[in-house]
């Protein structure tokens, strides 16, 4: 069994990975993003992010009803869609899912922020949380009839909400549940690299060991993605492969040893 | 087994629809629409309906890739989901598929429309068709393992593009397919109106002998309604009902009698 998780990057190449996948003999799960599709849809409507500070002074986006709707409209509306017709014309009989449907991915739905609001202390709670499990039994049955699994938020919670979460997450409940063998992470970068800005600082090979210093080497989205894949390995990950979801093969550069495989 | 067609008006109570829903005992399987959540979206995206004219003076919309993604965004995102969401706050194990996913629904696509351009005449194709069959298969593989299929389009056409159809077609290939006792066809109306302004003029009973007769007493949606309805006898139905989707009970009061029951 093989995870694949697609960036939800404007560059990423969906149709060369989706190419490269019906080449592969092996089953998989495919579990995609749709940041930079959701962000211009909510440009295009003219919804801005709304961010809210904590008592303590940490930022956080807030996910209203809107927002759920927005990520119901460009993960689980045009990007999952979009990512099954590709699928068919490929000849991969794919089913898109968000955790909702079935209750793909069940999670637990965040408690609430200490905010300041006109001049007193209030908890402000929003449509987010944490996944806890998938529903294996789902994704089992399809799979073993011949479908394929194209998984994305949001998730369901604890009182049958949708809510936002990280994809990442729901890559890691999903490998504690079916225990891949490989879990592949197409980004917009060719790898692990040290310095984000040079491409020759790609580290080609990586033990699980390295993960945490490797974190402390790097900034930003990067080093949310190591603490991602060490997470990973504690959830059961064997090999997991960081590589380029941009350039024509993503997956077949992947599984020949492009990019940063960690095993 | 139970249709049950939900209308895409902005009057349809889906929260009621689905409460009642929650206490039939019988199996069933939902289709809706959501034109009045994609007219809204389109309008805030600032995205005009194209409407090509053929050569013999015919209007249709125009279903291109933009057209496509909004039906993705409204029919296959936020309605379908947030009807799974309420199916799950009443207990209900819905999965949301567009036709497009495990191949659920599969059609054949519009030949395309001869129209005039630049004083040529050119063959103008669009992502509209209409749908064949549906994947049995794949609905019995989820209701026998107790999931509830809630269907939309988009569906899949046979060279694997997502098109546009009608959902009353979308109804129709599915009950030739799944046999349903009953179809429940839930509108913003009381049921067949005689005179759409006078509810009074509402007929309860009626037997499918009567439907073409009827076609002709109306006009505009209600005689397009009729004909689907007529073409879901040919299809095997014994039993239609046109009924309110707007009161507190809708699928109670169209099984209790109120509508117009067609059989």
């Amino acid at each position: 069994m093989i995870i694949v998780k697609i960036g939800g990057g404007e560059g990423i190449n969906l149709e060369g990975i989706i190419e490269d996948l019906s080449k592969v003999q092996e089953k998989f799960i495919i579990v995609h993003g749709a940041n930079a599709l959701r962000d211009k849809l909510a440009e295009a409507l003219g919804q801005t992010k709304q961010v809210i500070t904590s008592v303590k002074g940490y930022s956080s986006v807030y996910s209203d009803d809107k927002m759920i709707d927005l990520m119901m409209m460009s993960y689980a509306g045009i990007r999952n869609k979009r990512i099954v017709e590709l699928c068919h014309k490929h000849g991969i009989n794919a089913v898109g899912l968000s955790g909702l449907d079935g209750k793909a991915v069940q999670g637990v739905r965040n408690k609430g922020i200490r905010v300041y609001q006109d001049g007193k202390q209030k908890i402000v709670r929003d449509f987010s949380g944490k996944p806890e499990s998938v529903n294996k039994a789902l994704l089992d049955l399809l799979l073993e009839h011949g479908y394929v699994p194209v998984l994305t938020v949001p998730i369901v919670d604890e009182e049958n909400n949708a809510i936002n979460t990280e994809n990442d997450d729901v890559v890691r409940v999903l490998q504690h549940s079916v225990r891949a063998g490989t879990v592949i992470n197409l980004i917009e970068a060719p790898g692990f690299l040290v310095d984000k800005d040079d491409e020759s600082t790609l580290i080609q090979k990586m033990s699980p060991l390295e993960l945490e210093s490797r974190e402390q080497q790097v900034e930003g989205r990067m080093k949310r993605k190591m603490l991602a894949v060490r997470k990973l390995f504690e959830a059961g990950a064997t090999r997991v492969i960081i590589a380029d979801g941009r350039p024509e093969h993503p997956v077949a550069d992947a599984l020949s040893g492009k990019g940063t495989v960690i095993a």
